[in-house]
């Protein structure tokens, strides 16, 4: 049997929202999820226990990242990810196919697959389908994703269709490459871009395969927010309903009540976790920027609708104290407010699924969020 | 009554070492006793929860910091250091006067105080006996220090003289500005370099005024560690039985033990917390400097004798692998063990003195810990 497994538990009845579970080796998810990101095995200024005081079923790390340092074969030996960062929960990892094509000028793509030097010291490497495959099976995530290329924003017609049909190819690698499949689980990457009738192209490659979930990738990469919407509503009805479906890289409050609305039912983003280093927090009023001289002497919480453990024991006040002095306290507690609002908004999200009320909520959160 | 007592429990017979209790407003503590150091209100890195699971009985926090930032009037609004950090342990406070003479050419010395410019935007203040005061009756800590100068290492007889003398006069400004002694306690602090003779005239001078209990400070600035051991042997004789010794600023273990040995109560220092977040670990076995590229691969806890958080839950090849990537969670785990590894010795000091083993505990450590 697959190592992970999607069960559709109900759909909107007037949206493609929809409630489901993905079961892993390490434990069940309930979807729609929000996955925080460990980039090196760490989510950012976070204990695994706070995350999963807070609900985090999930999180997502990158191959990448670890197999540059410390080294995937490090990872191995400390028994893989889970147990190298103590966290016994589900963990996802990318190919590291998005951070060598971000490389720029720093790689050179080819069949075979990237030739990259390393942004720590310069070395010089190749990351292929084949190699990504087994440093994900090195590192024992319970979801492995294929090495892909995302299409830059804009981007020819012709190249997004030659750098799809290579994704299929490479796809088929990843595939024919990873062996234990009742131990970790491949997903497969839609690209094409902006462009409908390739991400049709796309979709209809890559489920031919019948993995276990599929993921739309090439989305968020700087193109306008309505743009995305539509290519995401179109990209979903592509997919089967049977699987589980993973909106790579997206994790903005909106996006995920549109993204939900149109049926995706995973996220990641780095997005809490940064901003919270910078001082910005999400509300369930919008966004706190607590360098804001007006919070000196603001002695209510950051959020007065949150019950997570910074709204609970910390003022304003204290907040933008410890940004101002540096301390790294203000990312611990502002990190652990907003992946605590992400987590929180998702399960009031499941919830309104459940009682047929998706639609009035996202009402609700956008009158009180404001802009976004 | 006084805000603060000590209540001497037990003196070890072949050495001056003593348990103890001092009681606050805000808790009992058991002397000897190390205190975290919270510079701007927070021990860097650390959840206060953290502290107290590990057994922190009190804090520090230093006036100098929270007056330039956020302002004490702030802390005051706030409801104090206590409920402004989210600490309801006992706080001390010191006065400010070690940071301000520390600025060196920033500052300027007179009978009315110190006039200095802010380490942080160079504005122009001035910190006297009674501001210092002041400041820590608005942070409300429940041990609050007197205005004093620290003198350097080495420095003129003269100029300890008249600097000790000048203490003293400050320390009845202090006192006589002082009101609410049910709420917070002055302890004063003995100067006089490293001439016995000056300290012993310090001692006299501030042991007349009767306070709840006193500091020896001016030591650890510079001067060879046996010579600090040697004052400080002496100092404590000139102080009385019944009334709580702190040691200031001084914190490496092998200080702990020698300033127990001598009778000293209690201790702060920031070294355990500063060199956490370069990486250096102190474990029962000694330093570990987490850097080196020997614990790539070895995954066995920081320190196989301790039962920290860290050590429960992670590898030295983790914690290098988090403390190479920059990673925040390097220091907050890195912290946790310092400060549980001097706080868990203490508590072992305690409990050697009860069991009239306190020597013998000392030498083992000493054998064990090498090289300090």
């Amino acid at each position: 049997m697959a190592a992970v497994t999607y069960e559709l538990i109900k759909t909107d009845k007037r949206t493609k929202a929809r409630r489901g579970r993905v079961r892993t080796p390490h434990g069940v998810i309930e979807t729609p999820v929000f996955m925080p990101v460990g980039t090196a095995a760490t989510v950012k200024a976070m204990r695994p226990e706070e995350l999963k005081e807070m609900g985090a079923e999930i999180m997502l790390s990158n191959t990448y990242h670890l197999y540059l340092r410390p080294g995937h074969e490090i990872v191995r030996e400390a028994g893989g990810v889970h147990s190298f960062m103590n966290w016994d929960r589900p963990v996802l990892t990318d190919s590291g196919g998005f951070q060598v094509f971000s490389l720029g000028a720093m790689r050179k793509i080819s069949e075979e697959g990237v030739e990259f030097r390393s942004h720590i010291d310069g070395s010089k490497h190749m990351l292929s389908p084949e190699k990504s495959i087994e440093i994900q099976n090195a590192l024992g995530s319970d979801i492995i994703m294929a090495f892909d290329e995302c299409a830059p924003y804009p981007a020819d017609r012709s190249y997004v269709k030659d750098s799809l049909e290579r994704t299929t190819r490479w796809l088929k690698r990843c595939r024919d490459f990873h062996k234990d499949t009742e131990r970790q689980s491949l997903f497969g990457i839609m690209q094409g871009g902006m462009y409908k009738d390739l991400r049709r192209e796309s979709a209809e490659q890559i489920v031919d395969l019948d993995l276990p979930g599929y993921a739309i990738g090439g989305l968020s990469v700087g193109e306008p927010k309505e743009l995305m919407y539509d290519i995401m509503d179109e990209c979903v009805d592509y997919l089967p309903k049977e699987k589980a479906r993973y909106l790579m890289g997206v994790g903005s409050p909106d996006c995920l009540f549109e993204g939900v609305e149109r049926g995706i039912d995973m996220f990641d983003c780095v997005l809490p976790t940064r901003i919270a280093r910078h001082g910005m927090a999400m509300t369930s009023e919008g966004r706190v920027n607590i360098k804001n001289a007006k919070y000196e002497r603001d002695f209510a919480p950051l959020d007065r609708n949150c019950d997570c453990y910074t709204c609970r024991n910390y003022s304003r006040a204290y907040l933008r104290h410890l940004f101002k002095s540096d301390e790294i306290l203000s990312s611990m507690l502002m990190t652990n407010h907003n992946l605590h609002f992400l987590i929180n908004t998702m399960k009031n999200i499941r919830k309104a699924i459940e009682e047929e009320r998706f639609t009035e909520y996202k009402k609700e959160f956008y009158k009180a969020y404001g802009r976004f």
